[in-house]
Order: structure tokens, then C-alpha cells, then sequence
């Protein structure tokens, strides 16, 4: 059985990483796999929470969240309902936690990077495309950091973080689900993995169905596969110069995304 | 004095409208206006509020967002704070019934268009260029809709509408602000019009000033001019064929943006 | 076509200004257009909000609300549906602007003057009135905090400020429209203006239709007559005496409204 | 030792009962006790909450609320905190199951009659005071409900509900106490009675003390002394006639206060 | 007519007293009252709230829930409706207010006790059982501070506190009403009292009913009564020693409940 | 390195399951993995959710919360924030969707299984607790549908779930961890399985670092293990009889659970 879009079973959709998008945060990313666009910001403020300070150690935080009019049909607006829903929850829970799994907080001083994750379009897999644009956005910030002389050490981040989806569908392992895959499929997992083959983050389901260990083992196949393949991508997204002018060390941290 | 982009007190910035911008929503349109971007989706869906029902009236209605990393520094999320702010509020309401102002309701049937504006980049007008785009997005919308063959009337639009902001800085009235100028502007004026020169909502205010009549005369002067030129820009964008591929009518209403 | 209530197109309801209304705060005062009844408080606290702390300035903020009673069928309770709606935001917005443009803040030192307008009895208008009877409130807080010594500067109001609806109905410019007229109007403007002719703030709408620019000056000519012979009735309301007895200046602050 | 307002320890403070105070709702009375003044409206709509729907039965329920500058320093709104405080929530329910407990709901046919208490001045007693206000605007309502021939039976009251505080003060059992002496009060009561002398509710609590048996007894004396002279004055109160014109029966149930 | 369970018209359900439920709070006992099971825990704070900070007084709090499933039908968790209802509200407050009247909060030191009733199986009095068995839980906590040598009293409890509901149900005086006869109940009162037979506090409501002074003089009996012996089961529950180790004196405050 | 509690790295904490906790739910049980304590509650509701009425399917969902007093120190009461964190939603989403992949929601017929797990006392591992004690309080409710005649197939359960967490602590792979272990694991997992060995749900996080395939398998190895003897314990415990008497079938519908 080919697949709808005529990817083999193991391919990734077409990937497309957009640095600057944004003029303001010190990164800003639009990813793309497939039609699934998400823009990714991230913002650095100087000082960490509350229950952080004085600790030296720096802070990263994500939150995700899907534009009314990115869904097939339109979802309603969180910001209306006055409440965040369990599935937003989860999943800027998850940005945040990977992305702290490679960057080493005292090496970034006391300092904030916040993590935006806005999705724009929805076709599948935006959390793992989230992830992956994250990464390069926080990436982007801290070279903008580096050269405003306010990291507390010059190379904080430790691995590049990339994230994939992988499932089940018509009784077939696959990679990269898109929505009209995604929707249907029996098993469905998302891993984050690092540039070195390490796993950050294994979350698998069966939707209404279990799976054997069996599965589960093609699935980590294909996923750490995908993710060797995004992490090229991001490689090679950040072989070009930052995409504005950079600020210079102290006495004026006056500029970009500083209050 | 001279403004600082090198623009005439009473030149618009540069305006660029780009249709179909995402896939799912009937219209959908990049709107920006120099620095400041909105992203204006049109949604359609059968039926009407239940206050409405069996009125034989459609309806239309706006939101207004901004994104986080949208503004100069972070703006905090307002899905997060669990309440939509005063300035959003407002906004939203601006929107909403400026296009209700141009529609005939009854021609619509018993549809409802949700406009949601999102502003992807910050730089003064935001609500301007936002009523502006959410235009071209209805009319985009209404054209789906008529094609589905779900209009009670084949043109339920009265007339083009487009806004502008204006206002007195540096002493001088000057049209469409940027940030820049807004946030020192002594006088700060909003003004939505249609392309037949007739007023659809004014909302002119002293930041800390007050103002005399002639320099409110002044600043109706630039307005209209303003919105005759946006008006002029939104029927050419409006000229190339609908983006993507249209309904046909009935049975089938299984297509875009409806249920 | 006569007005149902005998008026003259440019005449304003019957207007009445009782100070002193409330015991506790600095200022209170019971404005009445015709029949809609705004009770208007002004009260003092020692300090400013925590983003304006240091600067030497001090505070002018208002809240707009309706008693559920107020209207002729039964509105819900705002603190019952556990958010304040748009239209109240807007309204609490515009108050607080309109009374900031009239006074020095440096002139007031660092105390906060919080203004509450709660509606009693609502039939059109309840946004002029609640400014108009708001700044006579103010101007008796000024008095009380002059007289307790804790002025930076002894005449922080440059100016009067006074509102007045205006609006076409049955295709005729007039003046304070009561609800009867307000719920018909093709177009509504409320006008804030100073006692010197200076405008603050101008708001036109076209409910559901547009309106020409010949009109918007009709519209204002009346209004500005209507905003001078407010001021003058503010003018008489305030040549009687402080209506309770006043502080006396520093060590004991202990009185009225200060905690 | 003697009360700062110069009465006796069992003498009630002046009470003032003003019918039709506002014009919409069908019943509206400002009663005073002493300085604290609560605003009590009774507004009638058709039908009953869902839960009770089809029984035949009516519906009496209450809100209390104090305005933010009622009170000797002002209080947040509660709208603007987004939640009902405790004590608020305490007393409304105190005042609908007051009032219901006189009322025969068949009698009242499948009608709402909703209570709000606002008090527009604080000073010891708001709830007491608001129950008595609000026995007298429930009066007015089922008077005009009866005009409209919209009862079930025509005299749904079975008693007269008021209500009075008491409490130990400077170790002497005192009526009526205002806020000098509610506030250090070292026991407090509240008694709801009908005016045949049998309770309704006794709500006596010891702050930061205990209280014997004979004190309680004490208390109780004073209490029903002082509900026998509060209906009087809600009889008196009510011999006047209705305070606006009242409905003539269907078919035209549009007047005052229904939808 | 005899009671369903058999019980004479003055008698209480069987009641246990389980210390030593959970094993972190200082404080943690399970009481039940018949079918009636609630956990009452005591947590101890270093510190006080904001207001009070600086007092040198200590403070005690109580919050009551009910688990969903404690209901004879389930009844909606209140975290998930977003607030707190008017019963729970009331509830909390009555149990906080109890306990606060028997204990010298000068004694106490700077800490805070926190209450926290749960109901795991409701079959009417939960409000009562919590009262008493908070009482236990508090008489723990304070126990446990002592050996702690956080007191800055040795002994700050004034009295034990108990509580017990008493009715009019089918037309007789009945003590400790289970959900049965609380839901017919034509007279419903709830008394807190100490061990030396003083009141604290005395609830009394006619449910749709009123009732003579000389039915709430045979309900006190009653309670009076029921109070005395649950007092005599609370001091026979504390007879035992503190169910787990105890900790020793500063300067490692690090054990049980304290941060 | 030898485990604090002297267990061998694959070997479980002391499992006691019992069932009847409460009376009135379908199904009550109270489950222990070792100090932490879970109530998992079964309630029976008639009907399902709006969005799936007329499907004939049945639906089965779930709620996680904690006693605040249930932590070695207190957690705040979600109620009393006013929303429900992050964490709690996604543990009681997991709940929910393991259960549902285990029983066929066509047999359950128009029912509504709503499981509530109420965390006693937290020492780790209080998710995975919870699923496997819901997974018991299931089968009972379900026992008691079918009792009352109430299910469109008498089977609609395929398989029994149960779950254990496992995680790399001190370098080594351990299974069950107690709060003490967890609260400085490496790496983290959650594993949910069926009693016939297949996988439902895999959940594994590094926290703050990375781990490997090889390490990934051996945690499945011992989470498995693990799985294959919470099935036997909940088998057994399973054995005996429906803890209450059990309903019979229509006309009466009366008894518990049922509204």
C-alpha cells in the first residue's frame, strides 16, 4: 500500500527551515514538514523566575499553541475560552523539557530563554516540527547572547535536539504522519532524539489498540533514522550567518528582545 | 522635521497583500503594512449563534490576537493569563463591526464568518492593517460561499472597507504610524472608511493632550486620502482569481472550511 | 420629528450633580442625565501601582460597572460570570484616559486617585455621565488632598472635562440620546472635551451604516455646545464648599480614604 | 457604659425604607439602617432554571455585592478579581433561602423573581439590612406579578422576613451593631425572623471567644425584639401604594421588568 | 417513629478516631461518623501570610473538599469547573473560625497550621465530622511543634472544639442527622462547642419552614449533649501517643511538614 | 549499590489492592505500591457526552488529583487556583486512554464509565498506581452493569491493564521508584501494558540528559516483568465476589451509581 502523498514508509516529508522570520526575538524560525508550518521565537529576558534567583543557573521555558485558523476546520481560541487545554499543556511541556536536556543552564548565566512555538498551519506532527524549529530559534539566541558578552560560558548547548513522529497505519510502520495519517493510525509515537543518536523523550500510544515490542523496535528504527536526517537539516539551516546584526558586548545590552 | 523611514506626513508605508497565505480557511491573507504583519483568516461555518437562530440572518465576527513574540519585547500570553485583555477586547469589537457595516446579513443566509486576526509582527497599525486584510479575506470567503452556492444573495457586500491610523507627532499630522511615532504621538487617530468615502468609525484621542478642532479636520483630511489609496490596493490584490480550487455547489458541501 | 421626550434636536436631558453622595471616599458624586443615575467615586490611597514606583508621579485609574438592576431587563453580574466583559473594559479605558489628559500626575506626588462609576439607573449615556460626573468627583479628591497637605504641587487640573452622546436618528443629528433613541441610532459619537472647546476623545460609529463627513461636523457642533454647558453646570456644582470636613495637613493622615 | 451613637444597648439605629427607587425592576427599595444603605431590587422573568423547568414551581434567589467605595477604605471589585469571595457568596445564599422560607413557590407559578442587594454604604449590618430591604422589594414584585395575572394563587407571602445583628460588645449584649462595634465585637449574631415572632435563622458566632448558653439567650431576646419593630416598619412601609404604574393582565405581558 | 438505623432521637452515629491516617502532615486523623469518612490533615508552615507577617502570632486555616466520589451520585470536581462553590466556601471558613476560637495564636509562634478536610464518603454531617476530627489532626500538629521547639507557648490550646448537626425531622428534635433524615429535614442546625460546654458557633436554618424559640432551645439541648460525649471520644483518641516519631529540637528543623 | 528500601532493582513494592473502599461508586478501590495510596473510583452515569450521543458507543474518561496533603509537603488545592496544572491533566489523559484501549466501547452500550483517581498519599509512582487500581475499579463497575442488565454485550472488556514506572538511578536500571529514587532519576518511564504482554503506552524522558537504545530496552525488560505481576495481583484480587449486593436487571434502575 503507497502512501497517500508517494513517500516510501521511511521518508520524511519535504523539510523547510526559514531562519529570521521574525524581526524582534533573538530567534525566530518558520519550520515546514510538508504543510505543517510552525514559527518558532525565541526571546531572551535577563534575570531567571522567582524560585530560580540567585542560583547562577539560567532558565529555558517553552509554550506551544495553534492559531484558530490553522485546523482543517477552525478550533476555537484558548485565550477566549480562559483556559489552557490538556493537550497545549502537554506539549509545551515537552518542548521545554527537551530543549533543557541539551543546553547546559549555568553555562547560560541568569538569563530567560523563552520559547514560542505558534503553529500556523496544521497537516500532522506539529509538535515534533515545533521541537525541531525550536532548536535552530534557540540556537539563533544564543549566539545573539555569545556576543552580547552576557553567557556566563561560550557553548552552553551540548547537542542539537530534533523530534519525529512514527506510527502505525493500514498495519504499516511510517514516518512523519500527516493528518490524514495521523488520524487513522494504531499506533502512534513521537521521539526526540539528539545529533549523536542519544533519545530525549520516547512517547508511544496505541490509539484504541496495543502494539507488541516488536513494533515498537521498527518504530525506534525509522524515528532515530528521521531524526539523524533533521538533525542534518538544522546543520545545515545554521551554516549561514545570523541573520541580522548581531549587538556587541556591554555597556549597552540595549538591544533585541533585551527589556 | 522628516520622518525617519524618509516617508511624507501623509504617505502610507509600504502595503503588500498576499492571498491564500493557508490552506484551510475559505480566505485567508497576509496583510502588511511596512514592519507590521497580520495574518487575516476567514472561516467559515454553516449556522449562526444561538441568539440568531431562525432569524434567516448570517453573522460575522472578529478576534483579534496578538502573537508573543510578535511585539519589540515578549508580550505575555493571553491564553495563558486566562483572560483576553481591555485592548484586545476592544480591537476585536473594532473589527467585527466594521465589517457588519459593509455586509448585508440577510444576503449572507444563515452562515457565520469568523474572522480571526493574528498579528505575526508588531510595528504601529496593527488594527488598522488588520481591518484592511480581514477585508479581502471576507470577500474571499464570500466568494467561496457563493460558489458553494450557499448565498441567500449573490453580493451581500455593500462596499470595500479599509482603516488607517493618523495622528500628530513632532507637531506635525502625519498618516499611518509606525511604532516608532505612535508611542511619542500626541494625538492618536484611528479611522476605518469605505472605498466610496463615506466614515465607518472614528476614534481620534489626546495621549495626555487634548486637541482642537482644525487638527481634527487635519487628520480626516490624510485619513480618507489614506483609505482611498487602500482601497485601490485591495481591489487590485483582489483581481487575480480566488487561490485555490472552488466548491460546487451542493450536495456536497464537504469542502473547505465547512463542517 | 419631534423627540419623544419634548427636546429640542441640540438640547440636553435635564442634568443633576449631588457631591457628596457617599460618606467614605474623598470625592462622590451622583450625576444624572435624565434618567440614567451614575454614582461616581473618587478614592485616595497613598502609593502608586508597582511599575510607576519611584517615578514621583502619581495615578489616575477608573472601573465602570452596572448594577444588575440598572437596566430595563436584569443584566448578569460581572463578578458572577467571573470576567469583565468588552464593553465594560472599553468603557473603564475610556474614563481613565479622558481624566488623565486633564491633570499634571507629577503635580499630584506619588498617590493613586481610583475612580469607580457604577451605574444605578442606566437610559442612554452612561459613559458621558459617569465622565462628567467623575471629574467632579476628582476635583473633590484634589481638594481633599490639598487640605491634607499631600500635594506635590497645589493645582494638578489643567483643565475640565465633560462627555455628551450625540448621534442621527430618524435621519436627524441630536444630542444626549436616552436609550430609547441610542437602541435606534444609524450613528453614535460620544465626544469628551475640555472647558476650554479642546477635544480629548472623538468615537463615531455607523451601526450597521456609514456616514459622510458633513454629518461627523454636524455631529460635533453639537456636541462641543453640548460639552461647554455641562462644564458650566460642573462649574456651579463645585463653587459650594468640600460637602464633609477636611483633613488637616500632615502628622495625622488618619482621615478619609488614606488607609 | 453607653453606645457612641447614644443609644440603648437594645435600640435599634433609624431606619429608612424608600419604595420604587430605580424604575425598571418590578420592585426596588433603599433601606437604610443608620449610615449603611443597601440598594434591593426584585427583578421578575419568565420561566425558572433549567433543574426546576416543568414543576410548576417558581423561583426566588439572591446576589449581594458591595460598590468598591462602600466601604471606609475602598475594596476590589470583585468582577475585576474574576471570583466571588467567600463572604459574598455566604450572604447571597443567606438571602435567597431567607426569603424562600416565607414564599410559597407553587403559588408563584413558574417565575423567577431574582434579588439583588448592592450596598451602596457600609457600615455594620449590610446583610441584615439587605434582608429586610429585600423582603419589602419581593412585596412590591408579587404585587406587580399579581397585577399582570401571572400567579399561580394570589398570595404566594406567608410572613414578613426581616433581619437584625446582635452581639456582645464591651462584655454587654447590644442590637444593631455598626461597624465600630461589629468590628471588635466579642460575639456575633445574626437572627432572620417573621414578623409572627418565629425564627427563620440564627447564625451566632464567637470571635476568637466562646459564649454561654444564657448569653445566647440574651441575644435572642434583643433579636426578636428588635425583627417585631423592623416589620413594623416594613408594614408601614408598604401601606403605600405601588410606586409606578402596574401592568393590566396579558395578553400583553411587555411592561416593567419582563423579557 | 423510630430512626431507619435504629438510633433514639439523642444519639450519635458510631464514631472512630484514626491517628496517624497519612504519614507527612503533622497532624492526620480519618474520622467517621457512621458512613460518614473525612480525612482531616494538619500541615505545618514556617511563616504566616503576607498580612500578618511581623505579628509574632501564629495563624490557622482550613480548606474542605469533597472527592467526586463521595456522593451518592458523583458529584464535579471543583478544580475542573474552575471554581470553588458557595457550600465549600462557607464550609471552610466555619471549620477555620471553630478552630481558631480555642487556640492562642500568640502561643503558636510564627507558623501556620493549614487544615485540610476531605470528605471520602459523604452520608450527611461531613461539615461536623470534619470540625471535630480537625480538632485531633490540630491537637498532633501542635504536639508536634512542641518537640520541635517551635512554640513560642507550650501550650496554646484553650479548649478541644466538636461539632454535631441536630433537625426537626418528621416533626422531631434528632441529633447527628445522616443524608437520609438531612434531606427531609424541616429544621436544620449546626453547633460547635468546647469541652467546657461553651458555644462557638450555632447555625440554625428552616429549610422551607420556620420554627418556634423553644424547638432551637430543645435542638441546643441536644447538641449540647452530642458535643460533650464527642469530646469525651476526642480526648480518649489523643490518649494514645503521637502515632509516628517525633522530631527533636532545632537546629535541624528538617522533618515532618515543615519545608 | 543496594536500594533504600532493600528491594532488588526488578522487584516491585508491595502491592495490596482493596476493593469496596466506598460505598457508593459501581466500583471503589483503594490500591498501595507500597507507601503511595490511590483511591480509584468507577461511577456508572446513564448517557454519554453531547458529542457522541446517538452513537451507541459508550465512553470511559478519567481525573487525577492529589490530596493536599497526600505530599510530603502540602501542594495547593487546584480548586482553590482555579485551574488545573499541566501535570494533572496529563496524567489524567493518560488514565483515560489506557483504559479505553481495553474495552470494546460498543458493548459498554450509551453508558458512561467516569473514573476518578484521588491520590491518599504520594511516594512515587502515583500514576502508575492509579492505572492499575482504575483498571480493578473498571471491571467492578462493569460487573455491575451487567448485573443491572444495562450492557449491549456482557463482554466488552479484551484485556486487563496494569502499569509500573522505571528509570535509571545511580547508573542502574530499577523498577517502581519511590519518590526518593524518582526525585533524582535520570532517566524515567512510564510503561502501561496488558496482561497478554503487549504494550499500550510508553512514556520515557531524560531528565536533564540523554540515554541510549540499549538502556531503553533493558527499562522496557524490567517494566514488562513488572506489568506480567500487576495483571496476576489484580487477577487475584479479582476473584472474589462484587464487594456489595449487586443491582438486578430494569425496570429498576434505582440503585448506585445511576442517577
Amino acid at each position: 500500500m503507497v502512501r497517500k502523498d508517494g513517500r516510501n514508509d521511511d521518508q520524511l516529508r519535504e523539510v523547510r527551515i526559514t531562519r529570521g522570520f521574525q524581526q524582534w526575538p533573538a530567534g525566530s524560525v518558520l519550520i515546514e514538514f510538508g504543510n505543517t508550518r510552525v514559527l518558532c521565537a525565541a526571546s531572551v529576558t535577563e534575570g531567571v523566575p522567582r524560585w530560580r534567583q540567585g542560583s547562577g543557573l539560567g532558565w529555558v521555558t517553552a509554550e506551544y499553541a495553534m492559531l484558530p485558523s490553522a485546523t482543517h476546520t477552525r478550533s476555537d481560541r484558548e485565550s477566549v475560552k480562559g483556559r489552557v487545554g490538556g493537550r497545549t499543556h502537554e506539549i509545551s511541556r515537552l518542548i521545554g523539557r527537551s530543549l533543557r536536556s541539551c543546553i547546559d543552564l549555568s553555562a547560560l548565566g541568569e538569563n530567560t530563554i523563552q520559547i514560542d512555538c505558534d503553529v500556523i498551519q496544521a497537516d500532522g506532527g506539529t509538535r515534533t516540527a515545533a521541537i525541531t524549529g525550536a532548536y535552530v530559534a534557540l540556537a539563533d539566541a544564543i549566539t545573539w547572547l555569545g556576543a552580547a558578552g552576557r553567557l556566563a560560558d561560550p557553548k552552553p548547548l551540548s547537542a542539537a535536539v530534533s523530534a519525529v513522529s512514527v506510527g502505525v497505519v493500514d498495519g504499516r510502520v511510517r514516518l512523519d504522519l500527516p493528518y490524514e495519517e495521523d488520524s487513522r493510525a494504531e499506533v502512534d509515537m513521537n521521539v526526540v532524539a539528539t545529533d549523536v543518536g542519544t533519545l530525549i523523550e520516547v512517547q508511544g500510544t496505541g490509539e484504541g489498540a496495543t502494539f507488541t515490542r516488536s513494533t515498537l523496535d521498527k518504530m525506534l528504527d525509522l524515528a532515530l533514522n528521521g531524526c539523524a536526517e533533521l538533525a542534518r537539516k538544522q546543520a545545515e539551516a545554521l551554516e549561514a550567518p545570523y541573520p541580522y546584526e548581531l549587538p556587541t558586548p556591554a555597556p549597552d545590552k540595549k538591544s533585541k528582545g533585551s527589556k
